[in-house]
């Protein structure tokens, strides 16, 4: 997707020689222009699914589900990373691993989001090594309903998040796929 | 706002005698026609002001600022409420102290998305005590932008959120404002 790419050429920023950030676009300030042609193309791309809810996982997949949702015509559900004192004891877990801050984590939906006739299509900002995604995959595995597809904003092809996916024969969809991020020097396949 | 309270008062569930939970549309799983209902209505609200930004707080006001953002034709940003190892040093800071979790919370927003020439509405799910508010204000006023207003899903107006606002001359609107929550029933204003 060209205006995604361009943006990211444009305002991303490079931190540590390889780390990307589109915080001024997508993870701290959001252009929801940007989002809706992200979502209009989401829907192109998943046209031929069934999708009967979005998953995505806080907090920088909130927004780009909310307004993607909004061409597919389901709600969203997302999974939480910190059990509140409020929160449902009656949930799908997972443990993912953060790369970034490296340590691991639980994610949790709570049951009553996910049965057995809902075939959900996730989304989420980033795919890199595929670690937030294989929980997000897990938890809907455990509710017996199916994964429709996973689209992506921006994916790092040169982790292992895509061969997760394609061995599990998940249809994915990545809006801008990043070949490199070398010297500062973005690359997109 | 009609919709939203019937919502409430169908699908909202009280836990512990007070604590009104809205995961099942709003905090959790998302309703985004419902948030787009919001949104319209939010705009009709502050079709007075102007408004260069919406400003809310992570997690559960990205969905409903994202989705209002729509009708604004501004961008969202988001207060931070833990600062991740790729965060931003140049920061605007305020301390939160959340009732729920009888603990204090630093909420961060970048230097970079706001600005003296700003003119926000800032948008939350809830309103209580007011805590969290009160953080955001100090941001935008750390920024010296200007707050156009404060935009509400649910007010719990026995609360002292309202009064803090009121004090300093805010614009608020709620879309629905509860009197009192006692032996589980809502009753709104």
């Amino acid at each position: 997707m060209n205006l995604l790419k361009e943006r990211i050429l444009k305002d991303g920023t490079i931190s540590n020689g390889n780390i990307l950030r589109v915080d001024s676009f997508l993870n701290h300030q959001i252009d929801v222009k940007l989002l809706n042609e992200m979502g209009k193309e989401l829907k192109r791309r998943f046209s031929n699914e069934k999708i009967t809810k979005i998953l995505t996982i806080e907090v920088s997949g909130i927004a780009i589900a909310s307004i993607a949702a909004q061409y597919f015509d389901v709600p969203v559900v997302f999974a939480k990373k910190h059990q509140g004192i409020n929160s449902d004891p009656d949930s799908y877990e997972a443990t993912v691993f953060s790369y970034t801050k490296k340590q691991s984590y639980s994610i949790k939906v709570s049951k009553k989001y996910l049965s057995e006739d809902d075939s959900f299509l996730i989304i989420d900002d980033f795919l890199a090594s595929g670690s937030a995604m294989t929980g997000l995959i897990n938890i809907v595995e455990q509710s017996n309903a199916k994964i429709a597809g996973v689209g992506i904003a921006i994916e790092k092809s040169f982790q292992e998040g895509r061969q997760l996916l394609e061995s599990r024969n998940i249809h994915l969809e990545s809006l801008a796929v990043i070949r490199s991020i070398e010297n500062g020097v973005v690359e997109f396949e």
